[in-house]
């Protein structure tokens, strides 16, 4: 441990609860697994609550009379109709359309954004752009740590601690409630397909506090600490930049096209997307659904074949689904099979070969 | 693990070895220890010869025409005289003259540069800056893996594999050599404070035979698999980049001034970095050495106080010293009281209150 890799406000209360091991996004640590399994804990998120510290969501936050012309040109998805409490989802793309980050913008106030990020360094990308256009714009990491609540049972249990109100929150909307006499910015989001909210906590300080006030409320909701699961994220469809698509891909690979339908405005990569918007493109995100006993970890990704033997893809993010009892994955797949129903064969590092369907996205409930 | 922290080519021959944990470093593993502690581990490098893997060391490539402009434009170190086969320390600054990293430069032929970086992602930003420049210039990472051999047996061990011409390349020069026929760039560089080289490798494939051929020959160097040595990094002075400094700090901070003496360039921002030598700065980094047992570990900064209790700076890295019998750290520290000789208190985590000195770094033989 080195104070490059950063803690969060939340990490002793994480300590308590016998996290059992991290990874580290944007230099922060983000908790990978508690005392449950993957599993037990998939089915405990889809039927309860969870609070998961996602502090590692780190906020890029723009500010200044440019602020909205600096985001605009870094996102090829329009947010000319943006309101102030509203959370759009928004590629990030380089001079060739390639994706740099995933993130979801907030419009906190009119010249006020924060670009909640992936891992990579939008905060570099965003002064770099501001810098050379001359932008007049306040580029900074705000102390801003995201608290997780997700599960089905996340609405009674946020309203039992901030009123109400809560329930009239929309999805991928936010609103200000007071915690401790401070304004926190509550969004209903999350990176599961539960319902949820996350907490865009300000105040590193107090941040034991809300984590104790939450689970003291959470206790007759079943709480239980978490973190993105797995099984829930890949059947939810849910991709993960830097696994699932990196620079090498375009927005329309990603399956973001349906954000890309007003793209008159100037942007970053603007005739590159155009041009690939023309042509067309040759492989796209899938869901694939594959057979056999639990597929190890896909560290690196699994080769795709066709039934003919020809290379036509990999799987990026793989686990078994207890739901579907079968494994489920993630994957980049040439155009010419990429169609639903389509049968392939997906090499596992176990030597296995197996036998795969794509499905649609997210995997059929 | 996932595939978005990348593993290295040399990944099956840290496992054989026995690595007991990893951080993580611009998306990348880095080993963080074998089986022997940190203390032997230091002896060993002192007097032996290691083999490190930091291919986490990314290389970010500028290639074309305007890529000497690009990169005299991230720098205030002056390039124009910089010959083919030199490596420089270069501070990469923001507009406020904010540190986003402190790489090594390669020139690797005229107009092909490689910028071997710290953990910030200076891709993006070198992007950014070439797009909004409208610079005619290719940026990407190159498929370059950095592996370190440390320790003052070194040359020894290199000569015995590439050839006497290795005695020929002088501290912060690289040469090509070949190795299975591919060119490949040698440099007299490392991070530690011992003799030894980084051979930059290109070909992910062959990595094995590389660490294979390095390891055979260095069984009569009694070679062994290491990784950056903490007490050995501070007793150089070596600075890590997101623990010693951050984009908080400005080059002067970090003693980096030596390298500013000639700036009449353009540069990202000069005029900031002006006002502050005009200005003057109120805090730099310095070596101390403070008392006891040994220290705990460094994961948050430990505060300093002056004799009168005012606080007055933080260490940022520290380990006790078998070398000196004491504990050694860096630390920004204000200018009133960073003179040599120096008397002030550390606060450690376990309660203690230490009495510690201002030292010259790098810290004395």
């Amino acid at each position: 441990m080195s104070r490059r890799i950063r803690q969060t406000p939340f990490a002793n209360k994480i300590e308590e609860h016998g996290v059992s091991g991290f990874t580290v996004v944007n230099r922060m640590l983000l908790p990978k697994a508690f005392k449950k399994s993957v599993e037990e804990d998939y089915w405990h998120l889809n039927s309860n609550v969870q609070i998961w510290d996602v502090s590692c969501q780190r906020q890029v936050q723009i500010m200044g009379p440019d602020s909205e012309k600096l985001v605009q040109l870094m996102t090829p998805r329009s947010i000319k109709n943006m309101n102030v409490g509203k959370c759009f989802y928004i590629p990030l793309i380089d001079e060739n359309a390639g994706m740099i980050n995933d993130p979801v913008l907030l419009k906190i106030e009119n010249n006020k954004f924060w670009i909640s990020i992936a891992d990579s360094d939008v905060l570099l990308w965003a002064k770099a752009v501001a810098i050379s256009y001359n932008f007049k714009v306040n580029i900074i990491e705000p102390d801003v740590y995201p608290l997780a609540i997700q599960g089905p049972k996340s609405e009674e249990l946020m309203v039992s601690i901030f009123g109400e109100k809560i329930r009239s929150i929309k999805f991928f909307n936010f609103g200000l409630f007071k915690f401790l006499e401070k304004k926190q910015v509550i969004a209903r989001s999350g990176y599961s397909k539960q319902d949820g909210f996350e907490i865009y906590f300000e105040g590193y300080e107090t941040g034991e506090k809300l984590w104790d006030t939450i689970w003291k409320a959470g206790k007759k909701f079943n709480i239980s600490p978490g973190c993105p699961n797995l099984i829930d994220r890949i059947e939810a469809g849910l991709m993960s930049y830097g696994n699932d698509f990196t620079r090498e891909n375009n927005p329309y690979e990603c399956n973001l096209g349906k954000y890309l339908k007003e793209t008159t405005h100037d942007f970053i990569g603007k005739s590159a997307l155009e041009k690939i918007k023309t042509i067309g493109i040759n492989q796209q995100i899938r869901g694939i659904i594959f057979d056999e006993d639990p597929c190890p970890n896909c560290s690196n990704p699994f080769p795709v074949f066709s039934e003919n033997d020809e290379k036509i893809g990999q799987i990026t993010s793989a686990i078994y689904s207890p739901r579907i009892n079968k494994n489920i994955g993630l994957a980049m797949i040439l155009k010419k099979y990429w169609n639903k129903g389509n049968k392939l064969i997906i090499h596992t590092p176990d030597g296995k070969r197996r036998n795969g369907i794509i499905t649609s996205l997210p995997f059929p409930e």
